[in-house]
């Protein structure tokens, strides 16, 4: 099979990466690794861009960190003209390092602490993004304190129901997230509220991997319709979640085209000046990979396990959300067999993919797990004392290493 | 209500973990934090090894480091006599750092790498217990490097299928752990593996949080009868997996008692001297609780949320195996209300309890989650680039701190 799905490719059945061959990565470096693509990192924010162009809004792109934070990717996406998304201290800590713009930088999530709150309005954020009561009277309370006059937007719970996976639907009307629309207009009535803070926009973000865009369309037109129902806001920020292809037999997410056309019907009877968008999967899904040697192959009456060196401490999504993601052999044969690829931890949840069909491999074959540049490294842990895994970039077909944790190494 | 549940007490309607007030650990020590009952993690290592000796076996424990490997702990368990069961060379390093000996530990786990197999052979553990062919062949061709003769033991995969989470049940046939009963004994007659491997016993574990022993019976029976088979081993290691109770009103944990009765039954056939246990949660869940503040709350139509600082990034069982944990708020009222536990992280898995009566609570307050000291820190990540949480120990009413991540820390 002659694939060519983004960065990852076959010549003369040797899997290549961004024009780099997997296969003469082992020389150099340890598995297991994420290794990423700048070349598909730029593609796919300058794809965004452009289809923001292409219908005609003012957008700000707030990259969601959360997806994926490493420096060397921030800095590259921050010298494109991306702002930030961010969810913690931590966050607008990297953000900032990275040469962010704080004029770029929406703060979402229901659990800002008043550390970060301070943070932010000390660094002056663009926007909070509240979810609560609650967080509106700290934010009030901490501009007072700091005698400033903080931008925030509010967050709508559209009450709708994304069609994804339910740990990450978030729009509906029993999840934590966001403001209901009636509370968010008596809300911006409140005079008291205005004298620490502006309310410059309101926002909404349903869940992360949709693939289907009926429901945001819902959500964006609710948006629109409390935008109107306030009057005279700057921003509208439609969130992000925009789904990615993890199956290349079973494409299902929407083109960036069909995605800006909803964004544009969602909003189109809205007054607003720009129009914010948080994407992080969409960006950075597909330009990171990640890298596990075979350590062994086994065989239980049926089935034919691979074991590999990376684990689901280094890589949860298949555990925690039984995602599927295409997984590569480093050269390919024509003599297939159902694989069941596993990890070294002991859990049975730890299983990258079950029935692939692969070639028959042997320990210190590679293979390459896709679509893991978002929600890969971010959600990594130390979990069985084991080490998190290093992270590689490929830029111009040269190789280097952009992270450093030597922990729990023997 | 008046519970008492381990170290965990009201008293005058105030919360006490180990004869300290919760409420008073404010002062000292910034939330969310995991804490620990020394006295606990005593009295756990002492019950399982007083039920060894009430049956009259002669028994071996190695605490399973997976599940908690902070170093206080492990120091205080290596004083009571325990081993390890370990399965990576970080936990390897970690059990001796910590003064266990080395003839106590015991090494499991599919995916053991050649790093990992050279060191546990230099520093000469006790047995590793070995899960694939290719596995024993490593281990024999690496003996043959050092010129040593290396202690084994083969994991018996007996075909059962254990009534527990589908993550963390092992023991059936289409699961990547141990070997079948036909493959052990054609194993066990091969001379050429005799030159560097002596096998010394066969071990069995077939899932975690065990709550019926009937599928324990029934693999300790299949242990038994394949340990007869080969004939003239040392010891029987029966894994781990004993469950405890994580709902006060629906206990369904065995006794120690009653899981050693099992143990002694299912053994009852074998010729060995000694049997191995490696007990992790069962010595250390009810030792630890998590500790988190209230940041606010909010209400959205029929749901009361309360938003603590802690998250999913911090404890994630309820987010990846829809744990139950009981939760306790450190000053008790009498007027309840139906309340959503929920962190900070910006997915709906990120909650710790749905619907609990828990009195009103306001920003400062602290809950308690129970019987977090097992799979808790250990599997703690920096998603959202939060920092770790800190770990506590009580020992004769002294709180102090024995973890030191600052890192994300603003």
């Amino acid at each position: 099979m002659e694939i060519q799905t983004g960065p990852i490719e076959y010549i003369n059945q040797e899997l290549y990466f961004d024009g780099v061959k997997v296969e003469s990565l082992k020389e150099h470096f340890k598995t297991p690794f994420y290794l990423y693509s700048e070349s598909e990192l730029v593609k796919c924010y300058q794809d965004f861009a452009q289809g923001i162009k292409d219908v005609g809004l003012n957008g700000m792109i707030c990259f969601a960190l959360k997806s994926n934070a490493n420096p060397t990717l921030i800095q590259k996406l921050a010298s494109l003209g991306s702002g930030a998304d961010i969810v913690s201290g931590g966050e607008l800590k990297r953000a900032l390092e990275c040469k962010i713009s704080p004029q770029k930088i929406v703060f979402s999530g229901v659990g800002k602490t008043q550390d970060e709150i301070d943070y932010g309005i000390q660094m002056g954020i663009y926007s909070f993004n509240i979810e609560s009561i609650d967080e509106l009277e700290l934010i009030s309370q901490r501009a007072d304190h700091f005698n400033k006059k903080v931008d925030v937007a509010f967050r709508l719970n559209p009450r709708v129901k994304a069609q994804t996976h339910k740990h990450i639907s978030t729009g509906f009307k029993t999840h934590k997230f966001g403001l209901l629309k009636e509370d968010i207009i008596e809300l911006s009535k409140s005079e008291s509220l205005k004298k620490h803070v502006s309310l410059k926009g309101l926002s909404v973000h349903i869940g992360s991997q949709l693939t289907n865009l009926e429901a945001s369309l819902e959500a964006f037109t609710k948006l629109s319709d409390t935008a109107n129902a306030i009057g005279g806001l700057e921003f509208l920020d439609v969130g992000g979640g925009l789904g990615v292809n993890y199956d290349i037999n079973n494409p299902v997410a929407p083109t960036i085209s069909q995605y800006m056309e909803c964004v544009k019907k969602g909003l189109s009877s809205a007054k607003v000046d720009k129009v914010v968008f948080e994407p992080g999967r969409r960006i950075v899904a597909s330009c990171g990979v990640f890298v596990t040697s075979v350590l062994r192959k086994k065989f239980s009456e049926d089935c034919h396990f691979v074991i590999v060196d990376g684990g689901m401490n280094d890589f949860v999504r298949p555990s925690l959300y039984e995602a599927y993601h295409e997984i590569y052999e480093s050269k390919q044969t024509n003599d297939k067999v159902e694989t069941d690829i596993v990890g070294p931890i002991c859990e049975t949840a730890d299983c990258f993919g079950e029935k692939r069909m692969l070639s028959q491999l042997n320990a210190g074959d590679l293979l390459l797990i896709s679509h893991t540049g978002a929600y890969g490294y971010s959600m990594a842990s130390h979990y069985n004392l084991r080490a998190k895994p290093k992270e590689l970039i490929v830029t111009d077909k040269e190789v280097q290493l952009i992270s450093k944790e030597h922990s729990f190494e023997i």
